[in-house]
């Protein structure tokens, strides 16, 4: 069966079940003109907005659809967490090229609804269309934060502790083993980081409880791009150590085998998702074992200075300019 | 100058000027993880979204880029006029392909942003992204209205009237128009009108505010088959009276210039962004004197009736089976 035999309201029934997950609150779901919902008015109200473009984000013969579904989600998910929020209520608009075969669309979906189920979001609808030639996703998400716990991207404060909730690289690693065309076998691990990541919602929601940290992003462009975003925001400067930043086993053995730059990997590629963050020294280890107790990881990895800039202390104790550089979609 | 000459964030910063309509209640604009905001908690939540798609919806030949703009944002607004609520916040997600220079996106933004100051909407964010070959703009808006005020497309009753708050037609054949080919030196009316919709949104208050229409609706695939849409939710059908379908002179002239069709382009075309709607007949001409107090416009154009299907009565009154056919973006 292909699109055009059942049409746009036939693929809008086709793919409208289990799109709500939790039915409070909610008053208009899939079918009318906008969705309709409450949000309790003692609660700020978070929206982030995420486009995953073919041949630009994806490969569809890289990326499984399931994959490729939960990822467009997973991506917003993470903006709500970078700001220590709960997400709530999505739409998706996704503009479809006449060669994307109808089990694949299939398989997006049923990926964008496991990611919803997991983290308790509703597809309340949103926008089908078609596309010349590539298969664009637009996700636009709804959660909610008390204003108070709320954690920007410009509170951090010189002499903070710098820290990740998890390990870096990964995600760059299998990019580079993608588009390279090497074996996936022995590599699945660095695979699955770029194809699957895991959005730190349940870190976020406990950083921001604990009201300590003073500023939180997303590792979505790369460590030292995100960092530079914060310290931009926060007009201070940061020193990281590059001996301390958290990559796992299969990364460094990846950039061991094909002589791959591990810094350049961990430190300015993009996609890992975790959530990096400052915190004043006194509290570090307060938020430490409050992550830890709840099944998360807190890697110190430098601390804020007041002299603007990025600087890196290398593994044999030299201090370098570091450019805030990662990803840009311009350059 | 060039976007790879500003890069991505060089291009955030070129367009996050004037973004800010309103201040109240916004507690985060651009430059985070997400946008932050407050609703009171009286009111429901409104999320719509919309895409459009280059040689889909748009040919960037055909449309100036301050149109373009706007219209991204039209078509937006005009579904929480369907719903009856106001519009509040907005986030914008754009995937622009090597060849667009900067000046054409200087002309979109500008665009969005004097139809977002129009009707007191902020621009809060979004995301930028390259796109391989077409421009792709997304946009989210969050808008809010009364719980009990909301104007779904299932409460058509058998009886209603049926009413349009606009003209319908113009928009399909300034389409006609600018895909024929044709001159558009006196037809300005038509491009305008396809171009540079406006957004019902006060007819909408109007018709919410009154808490007597039954079902609303904005004609975005056309009449015929956005009343399929309401007769659908709503389990009822509906008679059209062909005489009564409001065009303008320009419009009549147009099709009977060049022999177009003027029932198709009436009908079953659509991106007029009128509001249709349905009403007891007790109420219809309470509803017309609101609407025509507040400088909006009311024009009934058909009954509900309780069997299914759509059926027109011609000029000639022979009562002729309709489909609810219009635009399907698969077929």
């Amino acid at each position: 069966m292909k699109l055009k035999d059942i049409g746009e309201f036939g693929f809008i029934k086709r793919i409208e079940s289990d799109c709500l997950i939790r039915e409070i609150n909610v008053i208009r779901g899939i079918g009318d003109d906008c969705c309709v919902f409450k949000i309790s008015g003692e609660m700020a109200i978070l929206l982030t907005t995420d486009m995953l473009v073919e041949e630009v984000h994806f490969l569809l013969s890289a990326i499984s659809p399931y994959e490729l579904g939960r990822k467009s989600l997973a991506v917003n998910l993470s903006d709500i967490a970078a700001m220590g929020g709960t997400p709530k209520e999505a739409v998706i608009s996704i503009a479809i090229p006449g060669t994307v075969d109808l089990t694949i669309l299939d398989g997006v979906y049923q990926g964008m609804k496991s990611m919803a189920k997991e983290f308790s979001v509703n597809l309340l609808g949103g926008d089908t269309t078609s596309s010349p030639k590539h298969l664009v996703i637009n996700i636009a998400l709804v959660g909610e934060a008390s204003e108070d716990e709320i954690l920007c991207r410009s509170g951090a404060r010189a002499g903070d502790v710098i820290f990740l909730t998890g390990q870096v690289g990964s995600s760059a690693a299998g990019l580079d083993l993608i588009l390279k065309g090497r074996e996936r076998e022995g590599w699945e691990d660095l695979v699955e980081a770029h194809h699957n990541p895991h959005p730190h919602i349940k870190a976020g929601r406990i950083i921001a409880g604990m009201k300590i940290a003073n500023a939180l992003i997303d590792v979505s462009d790369g460590v030292a791009a995100d960092l530079g975003h914060i310290c931009t925001e926060s007009k201070v400067g940061a020193i990281l150590q590059e001996g301390m930043i958290p990559t796992t086993e299969k990364f460094r053995k990846y950039c061991e085998k094909f002589h791959e730059d591990s810094k350049h990997l961990s430190l300015h590629a993009g996609e890992d998702y975790v959530l990096l963050g400052t915190v004043g020294p006194e509290s570090a280890d307060h938020l430490r074992v409050a992550l830890e107790s709840g099944g998360c990881a807190f890697y110190q990895i430098g601390h804020v200075v007041a002299e603007p800039g990025l600087k890196l202390m290398t593994r044999n104790n030299s201090l370098e300019n570091m450019a805030a550089s990662g990803w840009d979609h311009f350059r």
